[in-house]
């Protein structure tokens, strides 16, 4: 059952591993059957170095099981959450990359310093709020998910136009059209809080890079006349 | 004698190089058979690289070498300590991995500044207080031993919970089941100080996680109901 | 058509990924026949793992596509600019490198800290104006390449002997006789602003290198009595 | 003529290359035969791709070549002074390894912060005068040693206890009883500026380790009664 799914998925996890996006069992990412309403996911604490892609684990969006012989990694719920509320997206990641995490724990968004960062959003990196205690104490990784969804809605984001978020004080979640897609932009992400940190320490007042070259650069490579890469 | 152990423990010897805990000849990692009260560790400098099973030196919890052709490594005192006051472990690794050692060079401890963190250890990462002259001035491996204890006694800190600590000036001991397990740890133990430090340089004001996500992250894994990973 | 131009030019854009300056499709590199007027370019989006010589672009200096199946890179004009101006270079390099990009975003010129930098320019690394609104709206990748004129038209720099150039917000531009070293001297870049960054922190009142050391050390190498590497 | 340790120099050459502490051309490393009042050194510029045993350089202490059909390394007149001066050194190495450079650049020397810079040495790296214009307008390679054995003499250091040292605005020296040993120690002195430079990041006001911890460390492994390693 989604055979070819779960070889997609297990390649996207082991794809964190390879680019340096995780190590141990921190991260996992899933794709998503749209017409089924079934996503495929990494199980829970598995070492990548074990992990074939019959160990992939088949959720639905209420978290229940359909088919596979281990857990679901943990995060589960929250990829459900992703998956109901933003509805075009294909897969999903989640690591704990290090300067990713940094700017999670330090729970600040990430300021556009440079066009690099521009070829990918048009807008700073959103951070959610820390989660109140409350929602701690309920279904948590749900609550993760809500998260999220506030911090888009209250900066009105597009999920289609800004795929990569902060979770305060925990770490990134990056999504795609695609698991592939979802790691791909792990990757983005991971290099584009290296390069914002350095850019503080180069220059401890450094400004966000000004709106007319960050529309530029968006629009040259996601605009409607986007004239980079092959069409 | 001990064929098996000492098979282990080399190759958690190498893989604190592998790992890129290690450069040259500053780690080491041992074992413990309870049963036999005997420890099996690394012998004092000699390269990784020319490294066998054979070896490894079996030493009693007095520091006498029962079996073995090479002198043990200068800090096996420090792990008898360990071995004798921490019943619950069964193997330790120590390092000078390069972030763990400026925080211990530092004399800090690691603050809690992400679920990262919390998902391995529910409290900073404790530092030892700076060892007094006259214990320097005594049986100075058996005193980092003491500075260990010492620590964990007057914080009430379980070393079946915290596995890992830095020593003051020096760098950090981590312990596991298993020598494998130790080693895995003191790759956990690096990342965390990696991403600790990358925290407070991207916000100088960064506050440690509040109490209820720091619980609620280690209970997931390691509580009553923990349901990280696979039972 | 200019085959082995193609083949040059592939090599170093592959070697761009290779030495670590180059992630996904952030970069690019050219080679320059001037006696045909012609350059050979990288095309625009494809996948470094996929990168064949053939799939080379042959582009003119008023950016027409000459040969070749593939649209050229986005930066094409960039190149065209400096081609058109600086006669003395064979080949192009654009990456964004994390030290290099950093010092762009925090539009600072890097200072001469040591021989290291002296060995390769005399002069403290131009970064470019950030460019301006009316310049922005214009022909975009075009005005990047008056940008990099202009600083070297206001510092009286020559593009023989100063082979780099930050442009803000952005990244860095290099080059040299051949597009390898154009890729070369990308390389040396990133080095030299990691360094400078890291000399900052290691003393945050660092001073430049007086005069004559920075003198003495370029002569060595560059100046009319060079006694470095082999004649 | 010496081909043994033509080889041997050469095998210590690519070595800096494959620890990481050496791009393109930027290190040399050497050896010596005393008996003869020769050394022999890497050729000037060569890429270490391209690098051949049989292309090492002969040189006397006068830098003469005595035999190689390349032009010895530009450095050669500062490994002359220093085996001219230090008998007890068979082999140097000079790199400008990052963070070496860096506290180099920075005009530092490098505080004894914990047991991993004690185990090798029992003071701070040392950090040259920066050269005044007359010796940089005279032989300047030759200055270069000067300026080494002058903080050698108003330190009072010996070269066979401290093996490093840091040329100001230059970079590392380092040497050793072979050209093997001083590739060693490029690498621990490269390890310990990263490691101090993180521990004041860690704590802006770290004090160094105290003078009885610096004693027993060094005591432990090069002292009388050393007990590090194997005898």
């Amino acid at each position: 059952m989604l055979e070819k799914l779960k070889a997609e998925v297990c390649r996207a996890n082991l794809n964190l591993v390879r680019k340096g996006l995780v190590i141990e069992t921190w991260g996992n990412a899933s794709g998503v059957d749209r017409e089924r309403g079934l996503m495929v996911i990494k199980p829970s604490g598995v070492p990548y170095e074990e992990l074939n892609w019959q160990d992939m684990v088949i959720v639905d969006f209420e978290n229940k099981v359909v088919d596979g012989s281990f857990r679901p990694s943990s995060d589960t719920p929250t990829h459900a959450v992703l998956y109901k509320h933003f509805d075009c997206i294909g897969g999903i990641a989640h690591t704990h990359s290090a300067h990713a995490a940094a700017w999670a724990q330090a729970c600040r968004a990430v300021p556009v310093y440079g066009t690099t960062h521009a070829d990918h959003l048009a807008c700073a990196i959103p951070c959610t709020g820390v989660m109140p205690d409350d929602r701690i104490a309920g279904d948590y990784e749900v609550e993760t998910g809500r998260q999220i969804l506030d911090v888009f809605q209250a900066q009105k984001l597009n999920p289609a136009e800004v795929q990569m978020v902060l979770v305060a004080c925990h770490g990134p979640f990056t999504w795609g059209k695609s698991a592939a897609q979802a790691v791909y932009n792990s990757r983005i992400l991971e290099e584009l809080c290296r390069t914002a940190l350095l850019t503080e320490q180069v220059n401890g007042a450094a400004n966000p890079m000004k709106a007319a070259l960050i529309q530029k650069h968006y629009e040259r490579k996601h605009g409607k006349n986007a004239y980079y890469g092959q069409r």
